[in-house]
């Protein structure tokens, strides 16, 4: 079924303790896209600058994505930089260049308007609440945050809470939107804010999601070697989205199975700098990840 | 069916960020035998001082744990102080008298010799080998360790894992010791040291269970007010050895449900201080969380 996501598109400059990495192709809308394309086609609005190279447009054309969404504007590409500590869970961004992306105001193509999954990547609330308002058959929605949002344009932020059904966060983000340390209450907090559903992302320790009538958790796939973490919150969103879309509903056990096809698309992520490993998983191996965790997770 | 476990019976001072107490009953016995005696009689061998109240030794008979392999020695019961932070994983060791433990070698009672299904609560190494000796009829021993002697009495554990059927970490107890951060190698390097099963716990991120033949992994129950951290592993331990004792057997689905019987004994024990909450617990009440966990975790 029609999956849209706004989102950005852009070059990360990535260090790890291992490796590091120059103008890797990243961006939210990016992982969204190539995570959600194994399930259904993909529709993608957001920006770029003269430098984005038309191979990383046909690359995503090639998964099915439908990138006439995609506005190209003067100056460069939206592009970021961080780095990773050993643990994995400490990063320390390095710059951020918003370039483009600073004047955005997505205008999605007619052909776009009629989507019925929309997932709403981290950007600030009012672009994420102007990409709503031209998607009147909306039937669930999905909006992702961050710090930043929360600490600076909070009276937006609890705007689009109101609108979407679902609120995607990291454990640091549910704390300081709640003001709540217990991720439960911190989960139940944000309900009260509005969405039907928060999802909550705890990165190598899994994930749950939360509404008045449903309750899910499960651990992450178990991954022996992470190479770059970035962009997994996003393949997490896209395997997620990608398979609700695909089923083309939104009953209790297509969110939990949702949940495990978001935590399998993760799970590909990490183990490459970029979109490397993810890329070239075809449905197949998503299937046979999907089933391994579910024999890992099942009584 | 016999489940023996040896370990400590002591008070402790605890401190957390909302409420203290002194002379809280705890210790590793204690914890494990008010868990698992949910399930089945518990064997209970350790050592206590003079100053050990009797009315704590008849709440643990009234529970149906036979103590009489608890031994009375003169002087005072181990005796420990802690403090713990906000964030509740960050717990600070103020003292540790060992007082009657320093020179405890434990004496199994005759009737005990024959017990099936023993549980090598955390001691060090040498002691720990000294009860499985007597324990000529053993069908399934699992041991607890701690730092202390990962860093100082490495030998000795070795020894000890070659003969045991699990060893039970914590995250940093297994990378310590084997000498690597991700977690799944760590659980496989130490796999590669004899056990059958390594029992890893994450506290409130849940536990996995890793051997050759097995993986099972599961998130903790969802506990939105937690008192009192202490003895939770402990919980853990004893009703996952409880169930495999009243199963009277090692299957796969077995193991599988006992993992979730000790994630649901160790969530009511930290939801009050020393045993208070997780004594005032029956087997319905158990199998009502038991299921309402599987409910959580189920695709």
């Amino acid at each position: 079924m029609s999956l849209l996501v706004l989102g950005t598109l852009a070059y990360d400059d990535i260090e790890t303790p291992f490796d590091r990495r120059t103008r890797a192709l990243g961006g939210s809308a990016v992982y969204f896209a190539v995570a959600a394309s194994t399930f259904c086609p993909v529709r993608l609005c957001g920006i770029i600058g003269k430098d984005f190279e038309e191979r990383h447009l046909e690359l995503l054309r090639g998964r099915g994505v439908d990138t006439s969404g995609v506005e190209r504007a003067a100056g460069d590409s939206f592009h970021w930089g961080g780095r990773y500590e050993a643990d994995w869970n400490t990063r320390t961004t390095l710059f951020t260049r918003l370039n483009v992306l600073e004047n955005f105001h997505p205008k999605l193509p007619a052909a776009f308007c009629d989507s019925r999954y929309v997932f709403l990547a981290n950007a600030e609330p009012k672009v994420q609440l102007e990409a709503l308002a031209q998607c009147p058959q909306r039937k669930f929605v999905v909006a992702d945050t961050m710090n930043f949002w929360i600490e600076q344009f909070l009276p937006d932020l609890k705007q689009l809470l109101s609108k979407v059904d679902g609120i995607v966060l990291n454990d640091e983000e549910a704390r300081m939107l709640a003001g709540e340390r217990n991720l439960i209450r911190a989960a139940r907090k944000v309900l009260a804010m509005g969405p039907r559903y928060v999802l909550l992302k705890k990165g190598e320790h899994g994930a749950f999601l939360i509404g008045e009538d449903a309750h899910f958790s499960l651990p992450a796939y178990p991954v022996d070697q992470v190479v770059d973490p970035t962009g997994a919150g996003d393949c997490f969103a896209g395997g997620f989205m990608g398979a609700i879309a695909a089923a083309d509903n939104i009953e209790p056990r297509t969110l939990r199975r949702a949940m495990l096809y978001g935590t399998v698309t993760a799970s590909f992520c990490v183990q490459g700098f970029s979109i490397e490993d993810i890329a070239r998983r075809g449905r197949a191996e998503i299937e046979q990840r999907f089933n391994e965790l579910l024999q890992i997770t099942t009584v």
